[in-house]
């Protein structure tokens, strides 16, 4: 169904239409033309008809799109039942603020383990996920093959737990650390940047004022 | 120097020049060619001229980039002279690891204030920023006009809270709750949802595997 390459600003909106064709779902919406769903995304029609068409036919000409086919369609294409498992590094407030309020499972992900230092919280579990002794990370990923490793952990040590991560087969580092890393030997890295969206912020206001 | 309308892609890559900027600087780094810089930054030479040039004429033929100029160069660009100032709406875990670990000045931006609705945070600071209870929040903003509004809320105040902040003559939201906030009148607002990254990463190791 995928065509070979995909560029990344595509890839980038496909989060945006799952998230809407989810809260259309819920909304009960059963059909919807391209312009109503650009309207909604602050796309146009034909962008949004574009978009999509890098991954095949979808809609049909004056039926428009089923939602809830289209958002599985979408969920497919995301890797969202490729049975993702995550664990997180660093349990500080980062990791504590992911492992208590974001819905790793709502992305497809499941997270299984967190990993620390500080003696008072291993042994402990944070929103049902147990919290392990870093030492005890190699042991643990051999055990259970894990996609994704979730770095929140110093800048310092970053380098150091990406490898560690790499050499225990994780397949992607979600790095919430200031340290840029880079995808090499298969790996993918999505880096968080929040500074980076902070100064576009900044940028959109000066521009704006 | 602005032209008029810089596509967004170019806009969401001045941030990352800014940092590799930096760090050439910092690794004392004087002048760097367009294909250096594109190589450390895995873009193409071309890419650079081409983005840099929406904004003015910057280095010069032969002889590449004065890495500091162009850093201070990009720093205008993107406001971070502007004097920005900014609160947190929030201070539970998330907004405890932007107080705690997240250097707002790097940005040229300045957190002064915190607000929050829990008794025992209020009164105290964290990382010497001053924590107030949200019924505050006007009044602060009246006595000191602030330019940027974190939102690190339950994403079912998230609405009330940006009204309130835009009440309060800030002009942009960073918005780290779930609710998607659109900009209108004037304020811009940044959002930044974890989940779309995620996704991103789990396509791209769909797709590599």
């Amino acid at each position: 169904m995928k065509k070979d390459k995909v560029s990344s600003a595509v890839i980038r909106r496909l989060p945006r239409y799952y998230r809407h064709l989810s809260d259309l779902a819920r909304q009960g919406v059963v059909r919807i033309s391209s312009s109503a769903l650009g309207k909604s995304m602050h796309l146009t029609a034909s962008q949004i008809r574009q978009d999509l068409s890098c991954f095949g036919e979808f809609g049909q000409q004056g039926y428009g799109y089923n939602v809830e086919s289209l958002r599985k369609e979408v969920a497919d294409i995301l890797g969202m039942n490729q049975g993702h498992t995550a664990v997180i590094l660093g349990a500080g407030n980062l990791g504590r603020a992911l492992l208590e309020n974001f819905h790793f499972d709502r992305s497809g992900v499941r997270l299984t383990a967190a990993f620390d230092v500080c003696p008072e919280l291993i042994g402990h579990d944070i929103s049902g996920v147990p919290i392990y002794p870093i030492e005890e990370l190699e042991h643990y990923l051999s055990a259970h093959p894990t996609s994704i490793g979730v770095l929140t952990v110093p800048g310092s040590v970053a380098g150091e737990m990406s490898e560690r991560l790499i050499a225990g087969g994780v397949k992607g580092i979600w790095n919430f650390t200031n340290s840029e890393l880079h995808a090499d030997s298969g790996i993918v890295v999505e880096n968080v940047h929040f500074a980076d969206s902070l100064l576009a912020l900044s940028y959109f206001i000066s521009e704006a004022s």
